[in-house]
C-alpha cells in the first residue's frame, strides 16, 4: 500500500513556510506500514492541482493533500478537486452546523466567506474538523483514496487523528508494532553506548530509532511481522529488558510528556506543588498548567526575574545572594524554601542559571544551572551545566526539574 | 525564469526529518526574481529519480537537487545522473584535493569511500563544497541547467551561496519584492472582509497572501516587475494605505514577535513589567523571558492558580472573589494592582480566564478570559472569548495581553 502527499499553497514554493506537515504525514501513515513514495509542494493553481493529481495516481493508491483551503482561497482548490472529480459544490449542512459551532465559540458572526466553505465538492465524504471550519474532503476513484485537509498543522492533525488514520489502517497488510520509550538526562552517543549490547541482540525483525530532542532522547523499537500478537509479546520482552538496562533514564512511554507524569505522581500522593523560577522564566510552570486538570495539584510559580523579587517575594538573603550569587545552591535552596512558606505547598522546584547568550563567566559559563527540589519525601539540590543556546538552555532545565521531581516524589 | 526543487532520500518518506532545505532555496531564488513551481521530495531511487527529473524538465529551465550525496550512498545518486545526461564517472582532481583539505582539518585519514566521492559524471561543471567533501555538480542540457547538492544543509547554503546564486542571478530578468505585515486579534475571514476594497484595488503586480496562525494572520504582499526601485515604491504605498485602514490590528512585521516588540517598548520607555497569571500559567512571563536581555525590563511574575494565591499574594479581596469569581473584571484588576504594588513595577499584565476543557459555565463558557494591562500612559480591562482548545485558548490569551501592553505603552 502506496501513498503520497500533496502540499498546496505558494507560501511553500516561495519560502515562507517551511512544510513540516508532510514529514507529520509521512511518520504517522509509516506507523501503520503505509510507505510514502512521493511529496510534492505545488502552487495554489488549478492545472498545478489536477496535474499533480493525475500523476501521483500513477504512483500511489493513496493521496493525502494538505492546504489551499482557508475561507480566502478556498475557490482554487475545491473547484479544481471538483474538475478532477467530475463534480459540483454541493452545501453541506453538518460542514456548516461545524462553522456556526465555531464562531458561537469564538463568539464572531459568520461571513458569506465562511458560509462557502461548507460548499464542498457533492461526491466526497465530509471529514469534520474538530479544530476549525474547512472540513476535510474524502474522495474514491478508480480503487484509490484521495484526501483534502486544510493546512494548518493542528487542524491537519486532528482530521488525521479522528478520520484518516483509522480508515487506513485496516487497509494495511503489515503489521507493524511501534513502542517508545523515553528517556531523560542523557545523551544519544552515551545512550547508544549503553545499550550497545542490547540493540545488537533485538531480534532481526525489531528495528530501533534514535530520536533525539533537547533534553531527551525517545527510543522506538519498531517490529514488522504477519502476527499481531506473538509481535506484541516480542516488543514487551525487549523493553522490559531495556527497563532493566537504563531504569534511571526512563521516565515514560509514547506521548508521555514529563509535566504530565509528574501531575500524576503528585495527585496521587496528594501533593500540592509550586515553582519559584528565575533562569526559566515561567516556562516550568507553563509546561504543568498546559495538562488539563493541573490545579487539581499546582498552586502557582513566583517568577523571580531580578534579586530584589527573589529577596522581597521568595525571602531569599540579601547575604546569600551577595556571598554565593543568584546561580548558586544556596540561592535555590532558599528559593525553595520560600515558595514552600509562601504558597503553603507540599512540594516546590527552584530554579536559577544562567541561559545566556550573556551573563555568563569563566567560573559559572552560560549554561550553568542551580536546581532545588523539595518534597515529603525528601529533597535534592543539583548543579548542571547545558549548552549555549538561550531556548534550549530553559527547556533542559525545566525538563531536569521536572524529572527530578519525579524522581523524588516516588521515592 | 522557472525552478524547481527536489530533495532526495528516504529519511524526508518516512518523516523523520523535515525537509527544511526547500524552503531556504526557495526563499533564496525568489528574492533574485526566480519563481519555483514545484518541490518534490523522492527516494533513493534510480528510476524515481531519473523520472522526476524528466517530469521537473517538462515545467521549469532551472532543477536544484539536494540529498543523495552521503559517502555512504553516493553511488545511487551519481549513476541516476550519469544515466540521465548520458555519460559516466570519472576522477576529478579538484574535488579529491577537497576531500584531503577537509580530511586534514578534522585530523582523519582518507577512506575509500571517501575517495569514491571525488569521482563525479564527467560532463558536469564541479562546484567545490567549502563545507564538505561531497562536491556540487552542475549539468547543462537542451537549455536547462541542472544543480545536485548535498542534503547538508550548511553545505547546501555554502553551494548556493558561492557558485549558483551568483551564476542565476543575471538569468533572471524578474525583481520580486516580498513585505509581510503582522496583525494580532482579528480573524482572516474578518480581516479579508475589512481589506476587501484595499486588496481589490491593488496594482495588477502585488498579490496578497493570508497566513493565519493561532490568535495571528500575517498578510504578505510580493510584487514582481523589472525594476526594482519602483517596485518598492509600489509596496510602500500598498502598505502605507494598508496601516490607514487597519491601524489597530497591525503590530509588526517580517519576523517581528509581539513579545519582542512590547520588550523594545518597555526598554525604549525606560518602564518595568511583571505579570499577574491565572489560565495562562506562567506562560507569558515565559514568552517574555524567552527575549535575551529581557531581564532589563521585567522583573517576574506570580502565577495564580488558585484563589487562595490572588487573595495571599497579590492581594485580592475575598469579597470581589466571592461576589465577581476568579474570571472577573474586578478580578484581574485586583491583581493587576496587586502585582505592582508588590513587585514595584510600572506596567502589569493580568489574566484569568477559564482555559478548559472543563470549568466552564453558560454564563462563562471555556474561553472566557478577562485581561487587565495598566501602563504610566493608561491603562484597560478587555474580555475575550476564544475558543475550545486549553493549549489554543492560552497562546491567544497571551498575544491578546501582549498586544493590549503594546498599543497602551504606545500611549
Amino acid at each position: 500500500m502506496k501513498a503520497e502527499i500533496i502540499t498546496i499553497g505558494d507560501e511553500l514554493l516561495i519560502g515562507q513556510v517551511i512544510d513540516t506537515n508532510s514529514a507529520w504525514i509521512a511518520e504517522q501513515l509509516n506507523l501503520i506500514g503505509i510507505r510514502v513514495v512521493q511529496i510534492t509542494s505545488i502552487s495554489d493553481h488549478n492545472d498545478h492541482i489536477i496535474k499533480a493529481l493525475e500523476e501521483s495516481s500513477k504512483r500511489a493508491e493513496i493521496i493525502l493533500m494538505t492546504g489551499g483551503l482557508g475561507p480566502t482561497r478556498d475557490d482554487i482548490t475545491k473547484d479544481a478537486l471538483c474538475e478532477y472529480f467530475n463534480t459540483k459544490l454541493a452545501f453541506n449542512q453538518d460542514a456548516y452546523k461545524n462553522i456556526e459551532r465555531i464562531f458561537k465559540l469564538r463568539g464572531f458572526r459568520i461571513t458569506p466567506l465562511n458560509r462557502a466553505q461548507a460548499e464542498i465538492p457533492e461526491n466526497c465524504t465530509m471529514l469534520l474538523n474538530a479544530n476549525g471550519t474547512a472540513p476535510g474532503m474524502l474522495f474514491e476513484k478508480d480503487g484509490r483514496i484521495y484526501v483534502s485537509m486544510p493546512g494548518v498543522p493542528f487542524e491537519m492533525k486532528s482530521l488525521m487523528a479522528d478520520h484518516i488514520l483509522p480508515r487506513l489502517q485496516p487497509l494495511s497488510l503489515l503489521s507493524i508494532i511501534h513502542r517508545t520509550i523515553l528517556t531523560q538526562g542523557v545523551g544519544e552517543s552515551f545512550l547508544a553506548a549503553k545499550i550497545e549490547a542490547w540493540e545488537t541482540n533485538l531480534p532481526v525483525n525489531i528495528k530501533l530509532a534514535y530520536l533525539p530532542q533537547p533534553g531527551i532522547v525517545r527510543l522506538r523499537l519498531s517490529a514488522s511481522g504477519h502476527d499481531r500478537h506473538s509481535l506484541e509479546k516480542q516488543v514487551d520482552e525487549s523493553v522490559k529488558e531495556l527497563y532493566q538496562l537504563i531504569p534511571e533514564y526512563i521516565f515514560g512511554e509514547g506521548d508521555d510528556t514529563l509535566e504530565e507524569i509528574a501531575g500524576k505522581l503528585l495527585k496521587s500522593h496528594g501533593y500540592t506543588l509550586a515553582t519559584a523560577e528565575s533562569c526559566t522564566g515561567g516556562y516550568i510552570a507553563h509546561l504543568i498548567t498546559g495538562i488539563a486538570g493541573s490545579s487539581a495539584y499546582f498552586k502557582g510559580s513566583v517568577v523571580a526575574y531580578s534579586n530584589e523579587i527573589k529577596e522581597n517575594i521568595l525571602g531569599v538573603k540579601p547575604e546569600t545572594l551577595e556571598k554565593y550569587g543568584a546561580v548558586s545552591e544556596q540561592t535555590v535552596q532558599e528559593m525553595a524554601e520560600g515558595i514552600i512558606e509562601k504558597f503553603r505547598v507540599d512540594c516546590a522546584i527552584a530554579v536559577s542559571g544562567i541561559a545566556g547568550p550573556d551573563g555568563g563567566s569563566e567560573e559559572k559559563p552560560v549554561g550553568t544551572t542551580w536546581i532545588c527540589v523539595q518534597t515529603p519525601s525528601g529533597s535534592i539540590t543539583k548543579k548542571f551545566t547545558f549548552g549555549e543556546h538561550r531556548g534550549r538552555n530553559i527547556r533542559r532545565a525545566a525538563l531536569a526539574a521536572l524529572d527530578l521531581l519525579r524522581v523524588k516524589v516516588t521515592g
